[in-house]
């Protein structure tokens, strides 16, 4: 089985390299060129090939790992990365097969890589897909970051696999206000860890952009409607060249096309046409469409706009989110083509208008612009880990009211590369109530692509919390009971990870369960959880210790993943696109949340049946939950029975594809405390090195 | 004399090669290095360095020009630069001497020069500095980016002289608004021109991350200072670590000194020392400290900020500029290394305390984090003109409320990388009166560069326009007058031309008079031109037609370039930095602008006074009036005398370095009209190329 899989393997990579290469290869001369001279070029042009060829055979890549040089007590993260120096990203991108003209550099540590890889590698048989999820977190988190990066080390530098690592881009946000970077920590980090922090290759920075023009463009379309006649409207959308030459743009035949107006020339539209076609009349109200910002900056949640006296009383009440938030943002993360981009950045409804039609991108006119300014963000970003794997970096849709999983495209790429005998490890936001099941009835569904494993990350601290252990608060000491052995809580507590084990095995996927150690933790407690883990229907458990040794803490991790990859995976989704938008919803709050039913506002309600009525009823589920409970009230620890699941309202993202219903209040701006992250960052420079970033 | 300077510049250029190059070349091998390994590699590197010496010793670079393909009529901007195949930017660095350890990629086109280059060439002669402005314009412009692109591409790929552009970085904005792309246009341009007007390498985008951290800090920092005790405030700004341990951060250091307490233990500090150190005291109604969005976005001209709940009622009036707008901008601009930046960023005032007191960045904590996010921002970005010479694109502050020139750091790299026989063109924003002045007297007296030559660009269009022409307005089609032969109203404008040159002369610096020249202009139109343009003391006049034409359209320009820089520059500044504020402003008024005197508002009268007294007295002046005119009524055209310049009010970039007083209301913020520019823009989701940019 694994050697036909090889043998499959080369014949594709033969076959698809000789192809394209030899045609790119001869790159015509000005002036023309003779036969003899084309049959040189061919003759040194096949050489190459075979030597090129002989090196990307062998289907093991030939890395260079970066070996570690492990401190203890552990460094600060910020040490840690700056001692280890990376190797320049064209090597990395030369040693997985990648070739040159398929990565773009962004300086000597990061790399955009073209999306034209899926196509030259269309026939190579995927790698195994695993995905990294875990039980319901601490207000701490418990490490699911760095199990992820510390399990590609491992799988890699030290099971010698091919082995991808696809993560999320971190907002700026936070890396300057209170949760600092998200590159992982201690030995299991990507690297360099202030480039991952600080704006990677500008991806976010172009989803600001683009979020804000179709802000911009949805006042100033509101403000000129309201201030000029059908007819000044309709003569400045299609003005006269010239020449006296009147067209429709591309963009604007589209429109007509919606409309059902069949006539092309602007000159005969009949007076009623021309109102129809100028006039969006979008209702001021009913704007869902807010303006992004990438900072924490809480005296934007709610504020007033058109308050200068050139936009002539045009007043209305508005927000800004963190750019995370932005509808851009998921479309990013699942999309899978440019041209597949460019239809859902169309698609993405921003109002309604007073006749309650659905006010799209595409009629405002904007959707080419909004691609053009998301071309560079839509390949993903190479970098590479402590130990010298690699890395994609792309995308990173918030967690509740988005998916929060990272790009399908990262994903398909790295699938093709390390082929079928590879890995590619990505996590999935928040527990796996809510991340894991998007990434699965969202992410997969949209891409295609079958999970071979999951991977559910605990902590021994988590585990006695869920069992009744004190509250676990950001900044402030933990309680006895988190250092000390307790196997009451332990026991009590593991309600939560077996419930987080059945709920991945509702999909039909292989659960490995991963103990992610603390030095406090005692071999008995250890011993328990995995235990436990076990018996309630993981097919193995492991702890790991990769925040302080690195894949070298990660190995028997990785090799219980390898072998969970060796059980077929039978996926199946949760439900079907097709049941009604409220069973859909009571689906996953009764099998996943362990909730008895679900009730719906009346504002939900109502938005029940607009979307039904729009023909957005197909679209997948994408709840807006804490992710501190099972349930919908943050402080019910464990596996609570007998709620019952509040649908305060619903949302959409069209474009993206996926409505959300709100469970409770989601902040979409966090703020600054007292004393930011800022007060310790720092440059020398000299060096230009960056200090205080963790 | 010429031939002096060759050897001087060889010797220089020896020297640096041989001393840092050696020690670099030699990278330790873990294991350490025998004696005679480090005698084989000490060969090695010396035969390396003989080599590489060998290629870098000649003046002149071994550049590939690019040959132009013209065609009539000329097509479209996008068009042009889309024919053109640009070289590899890795070889245009490798032609003009860039080590590659100084050379980061952002993709294949564009790449960060680093500052290292200046200490490695330290020794090198400046070469030709010469700075591109025009006379007053018509609002649709009169070509002096066109110009400075087509005399770099004449004086590199036609005269065979090491030459560089520096130019602004563009607003996105604009971009999908109303004014399209600022590449220079037709057969002059700065390619891919796509790349230039998008993100470019993101230091845009990371003005704006780095400006609106600040906003968002100002804002947390009086809402905290407002709900918390003295107590609690100061235990947040200064809490105790894990161990109990409790230090001061190294800007919160910078802070005691400033309110000169000199107790480093925070434990120590009395009640009285600790509030003060604590207490911002900022009173929110004299924040001046605005957002920024590079989007063209109305409705944030005048915003309410703050009425989300959870903000306590603390809202506040407020505003967006557009990105290029902020004072950081002005900062990369004018800065001259990291340290520099770093202490102009933290210099910043954002508002006034209640005792009268200004509020800096430094105070809030925050310098080091702004630093961080503008360290790749400080590096200029390396692209080329469509005949393959180098361009450096860095910065661009607003020409009106900022002094609108591209960056010092990017002058300073070009002047040692063409070394003392080559060129170094930039542009000047807006007419002589503007750009020009503030070139000389911002820019110049910051960096120490002497300007050798003032090449000023004007049409026969606008000279026109000066004798009385009917009005000229964008969009609308252009009078007669403008296309017939009319000499009258060409020798009555000439006022507005002289009076430009002479605002040139008076700075000691010879002009060359180009007249950019259209086809409609009639033989004798620029015969006439040409002949006023030398009576009225420019050292050379000549007419270009390097829209059409490319380089070889200014190859007369650029002799006339070369012959004036033979003819030494007394550069002088207008005025001392020591006068009195008003008289700073006086002197520009009636000297540039050829007004009678200055009238100050209570407002701006009030502004010097606070200024003086705050020590901020002696910074230059960078005046914010309109570009229309040389005086304060955009409609006065020619060279109006008689009228007292008033001066509304003044505004302070401390950071930046320059007050700038208002004369009228600036616009910081543009708006969409009703079909902005990105109706016709799209992207081809199969080649990825862009159409409908211009």
């Amino acid at each position: 089985m694994l050697l036909s899989k090889n043998v499959g393997y080369v014949r594709h990579t033969f076959r698809t390299l000789l192809k394209p290469q030899v045609a790119s290869w001869i790159t015509p001369v000005p002036g023309g060129v003779g036969p003899m001279t084309v049959a040189m070029l061919m003759q040194n042009t096949v050489e190459a090939a075979k030597r090129d060829l002989e090196k990307r055979l062998s289907t093991i890549w030939n890395m260079r790992y970066l070996p570690l040089a492990l401190h203890e007590p552990v460094p600060s993260d910020i040490e840690i990365a700056s001692e280890q120096r990376p190797k320049n990203i064209s090597d990395v991108a030369e040693e997985i097969g990648l070739y040159k003209n398929e990565v773009n550099l962004y300086g000597k540590k990061k790399a955009k890589v073209s999306l034209k890889v899926l196509e030259r590698l269309n026939h190579v048989e995927n790698g195994n897909y695993v995905v990294v999820t875990g039980i319901t977190p601490t207000p701490l988190g418990e490490g699911k970051s760095t199990t992820a990066i510390g399990l590609v080390q491992a799988l890699g530098a030290h099971l010698n696999k091919n082995v991808f690592a696809c993560v999320r881009q971190p907002s700026q946000g936070p890396t300057f206000g209170i949760k600092g970077g998200a590159a992982g920590g201690g030995y299991s980090q990507v690297i360099p860890m202030d480039e991952f922090n600080l704006h990677l290759t500008g991806d976010i920075h172009a989803i600001t952009a683009s979020n804000n023009l179709l802000a911009a463009a949805i006042d100033a379309r509101i403000f000129h409607e309201s201030t000029q006649s059908d007819k000044a409207l309709y003569s400045r959308l299609v003005p006269s060249k010239k020449n006296g030459e009147r067209i429709f743009s591309a963009i604007q035949i589209r429109r007509l096309e919606k409309l059902g107006i069949t006539e092309r020339d602007p000159n005969k539209l009949t007076d009623e046409e021309r109102t129809r076609f100028a006039r969006l009349d979008i209702d001021p109200d009913t704007v869902t469409w807010q303006r992004v910002i990438d900072t924490n900056d809480r005296f934007l949640r709610k504020i007033t706009i058109g308050q200068s006296a050139t936009e002539k009383g045009r007043v209305r009440s508005a927000q800004f989110d963190i750019t995370v938030a932005s509808e851009v943002m998921a479309v990013l993360a699942l999309t899978t083509s440019m041209e597949d981009m460019r239809e859902k950045l169309g698609k993405m409804v921003v109002a309604t208008s007073f006749n309650g039609s659905p006010v799209t991108a595409d009629d405002l006119g904007i959707t080419g612009a909004l691609t053009v300014l998301m071309r560079d963000a839509i390949e993903p970003n190479l970098m590479q880990t402590l130990e010298g794997t690699p890395v994609f970096v792309h995308a990173g849709p918030f967690a509740n009211i988005a998916h929060g999983n990272s790009s399908i495209l990262a994903d398909k790429i790295a699938l093709k590369l390390t082929g079928p005998d590879g890995f590619v490890i990505t996590e999935a936001g928040f527990g796996a109530d809510i991340g894991m099941e998007k990434f699965f009835n969202i992410k997969c569904r949209r891409s295609g692509l079958i999970p071979s494993v999951v991977v559910l990350v605990a902590t021994v601290r988590a585990i006695k919390m869920h069992g009744g252990g004190p509250a676990v608060v950001a900044g402030q000491p933990l309680a006895r009971e988190y250092s000390e052995e307790n196997l009451d809580l332990l026991e009590k507590g593991f309600s939560n990870p077996r419930k987080q084990i059945e709920n991945a095995q509702m999909f039909g996927v292989p659960v490995v369960f991963a103990l992610n150690r603390f030095a406090s933790d005692t071999d008995k407690e250890v011993e328990i959880a995995l235990r436990l883990a076990r018996e309630s229907g993981a097919i193995d458990a492991v702890s790991a210790y990769h925040w302080s040794h690195g894949g070298l803490g990660a190995v028997d991790l990785a090799k219980s993943v390898v072998k969970a990859t060796e059980s077929r995976s039978k996926f199946q989704f949760l439900y079907e696109l097709n049941l009604p938008i409220a069973e859909k919803i009571e689906i996953i709050a009764k099998k996943i949340y362990g909730a008895d039913g679900i009730e719906l506002s009346p504002e939900a309600q109502a938005k029940v049946d607009l979307y039904t009525k729009q023909g957005f009823g197909d679209l997948p589920i994408c709840m807006a939950k804490t992710h501190l409970s099972l349930s919908h009230k943050p402080e019910l620890k464990g596996a609570p029975t007998g709620f019952v699941l509040p649908i305060r309202d619903i949302r959409a993202s069209v474009g993206a594809g996926f409505l959300y219903p709100l469970v409770g209040t989601m902040s979409t701006m966090p703020g600054l405390p007292t004393r930011p992250c800022f007060y310790d960052i720092d440059i020398d420079p000299d060096t230009s090195e960056i200090k205080g970033l963790f």
